[in-house]
């Protein structure tokens, strides 16, 4: 099994610690698995080589705060740690530019996202609900506002126009079938703020080699963003640069078959999910532009929030705990094999 | 008695989604019963005709959406699932002109609706707190502002300056008798974003057909709100349209005998409650100006809590449970009746 | 002991009143003791006695209220339901002219403070979390934004820019000495709102009445939140205003043995949290310029929490529950006569 991959390296100490570096990449996607982690990596070196060195940089010093901490080690060691690091890093060092004042900035927000996420865990155990991209939404805004009062920072041409592509070049053209290609592909690169078919690419076969359902949910999530967006107007550029889909396939994949069971209503419930996080990224994007900040995750984050806190309620659905979530597979089985628990 | 008006209709399966629905209408002002709610719906026709097909379109999506999701029937029947539909379709109504896009995105925020209801109530229930109007405002803002990346909707008017009017034509002359008048009926009737004598009168009059209680309180209510706009130098258009009114009508009716039993001292609360309501929609009016979005009931939600939620210090006061809250009137002859349990 | 300076006074009516008065002026800085309060009061007054006047003012009616609805007597007189009265007092003379109309205005905020502080500690008992200042913050943000609706107030020069001063005269020239002395001071100063080294001289030396550590750990938050501000490109004339420092000085006398009790790893955990609450302020001054709000101390708020709430996880420190939180040194003294309980 893919998971297997780096069992044996995971044994020493040195070999645990890239282990777990490996699975909070990984958890990017919400995969638990050093190899989709890798290939997650490999994407981002393909898109920006100065951003992947700054994604490792994230996640290593991030997992390495938490073990010194004193925090729960099978909790690290699942990337629990580590994930908001990398995301954290590369969003820093997508809108400003690489220099000695960054090293440090970006080194001191990944010390801050071990706090963070403790906290929230904590915070977010008592109702039942998994942290997703929280941490890394919330740290990554204070450490980008911050830096407008900071002038030791030069900004990265992104950082004028934070709020994602909403009006590029693109924009004056009709939609052709290139936009919609890229903007497939680019709705899985924007996850990572990242751009490029080969990119796109390379995070879906990440996502494919821990769970083919996954897989399949995640690319019907980009194509249902991509199709909503053209449907609601948004220029033909955004739809290219992949801004309505990201969020989408996030939601997909947390809610088809992750934190709930797969299921018909699961699925209709997945896709609705999918439509409304269009509406909520555009909202965030509305709602941050006066500020200049970029959106990110945060419409992944409300969406899939609100429609797991709604799982008590909904009694056609049956939710899987955060604690016990894995992929879609292995939750069918685990409840096949224990219909009772269920 | 009037809540009896449509119980025999209520036991069919038609009748019985009819006044779910009415009951959901009713529940924007706090009223549970279908009679207060056909009045509402006549207020608004009274008004605006577009948006009242809106505001049933609303209230029926959502209630038919908890349905299929499985919630359960008695909450649903109470129209607990319906009224934040009602009043996001007549907030979208309001600040976008009708077409095929507008139905179509009214139809899914009214889906929208109840997943996030369920998630309001399930998170708020374990601190007794009742969800209030908490769920329109979070629908209604996310969607309108939303809207402002989409190119296939057309504000209208009001969506130039949707912080409800500071600065209309009124603004330059004195305070006259008609715009006392005015403000104290638009009070009610900007609860549904309307404006209007017969629309404000037919409110009140939907208040009063299920409480006497609560139609004096949000009567009261309705008058501080003008006298604390004028007392702090509020325009006199502003004051004409109701705008310091509206959440101050809200917040009586709820702390005014609803979620605290009626004596002097809840009284007292209910008071300066509605008093610091008129400064949180103040505060509200500036934060949102930015990004071009109404204040809503954010007001009457954001005091209404604080209040509720000091519940347990303040000693002098007697809360009643969101579950147990009917009308002022019962809430008294309850207590009475089994003094032990208060 | 210094604390009983007042306890002869304190066991009449008035003087418990008086005593409590003071604590409540005392707990702005997390201090326990009248005559920390006292020293708190002299140095406002050495700053501005028209602000002085205020604090007294709000300290008194936020106290009274919370007597008045019953809040029980124990709290009360510890001053948790004062110092958020003094805060928001101060605040709004600081950005407001003195009126009429100011001290009806300030009255009402002082009675909303009690109801939320009531809300805000039954919320965050069942966290294990302290009130901090978040509801001096919340209650301030609201009168102060809801002031731009209102024509019969008198905005200060202050309120024309209030996001504290970033680019002030002194911003083109060089930094001098004069201004690390300043910078260091002001960041206590600023906790008040004031500046002025007599003022910072007379907070730091109520500190140090109370707690000897507290007055070491929070001149070291001064001095990091100085450095941090520097390095980062903070302007000279913002170093001399104590802006990056004043949040720095609350954070680490809240992290540094005051919740948490006082080691290697919580000096450390300390020191980050003073660095990282320089980038939360410079987050809330560009998040708030467009709104024209200050950042008063939100950062204080938002960074102690997020360390607290992280406590669970961090198995190297100990949290001091807030309800056994005393002096850092008490709290060292507790756990050495009882190291079971730890």
């Amino acid at each position: 099994m893919a998971t297997c991959f780096l069992t044996g390296v995971s044994k020493s100490p040195v070999g645990g610690f890239v282990d777990a570096v490996l699975r909070g990449v990984g958890q990017v996607f919400l995969q638990n698995n050093p190899l989709s982690g890798l290939l997650f990596l490999v994407g981002v070196f393909l898109s920006n080589c100065v951003v992947g060195l700054y994604a490792l940089l994230g996640v290593a010093v991030s997992t390495a705060t938490a073990l010194a901490a004193g925090v729960d080690r099978s909790t690290v060691q699942r990337g629990f740690y580590g994930f908001n690091g990398t995301l954290t890093a590369v969003g820093l060092a997508t809108y400003v530019k690489h220099g000695y004042a960054l090293v440090g900035y970006v080194v001191l927000a990944s010390m801050a996202v071990p706090v963070l996420t403790a906290a929230t865990r904590d915070f977010l155990s008592s109702e039942h609900l998994p942290t997703l991209t929280a941490v890394f939404v919330l740290t990554a805004w204070t450490f980008l506002a911050g830096l407008r009062q900071f002038s030791h920072f030069t900004g990265s041409p992104a950082f004028a126009r934070p709020h994602l592509p909403v009006g590029t070049p693109h924009t004056s053209g009709a939609l052709t079938p290139s936009d919609l290609l890229f903007g497939f592909f680019n709705g899985f690169s924007q996850v990572l703020l990242q751009t490029g078919l080969w990119t796109g690419a390379a995070f879906l076969v990440g996502i494919l080699v821990n769970s083919r359902l996954s897989a399949v949910v995640a690319a019907i999530g980009s194509l249902i963003g991509l199709g909503i967006g053209w449907a609601f107007g948004m220029p033909a550029g955004t739809l290219h640069e992949g801004i309505p889909g990201y969020n989408a396939v996030l939601t997909a994949i947390a809610l088809g078959g992750l934190y709930y069971l797969l299921s018909l209503w699961s699925a209709v419930l997945a896709a609705l999910a999918a439509v409304a996080s269009v509406v909520v990224y555009a909202m965030f994007a509305t709602v941050l532009a006066p500020i200049g900040l970029p959106v990110l995750t945060a419409p992944f984050v409300a969406t899939t929030w609100a429609c797991i806190f709604a799982a008590a309620s909904f009694t056609r659905l049956r939710a899987v705990h955060p604690a016990d979530a894995g992929t879609p597979e292995a939750n069918l089985r685990s409840t096949r094999s224990s219909p009772g628990k269920a």
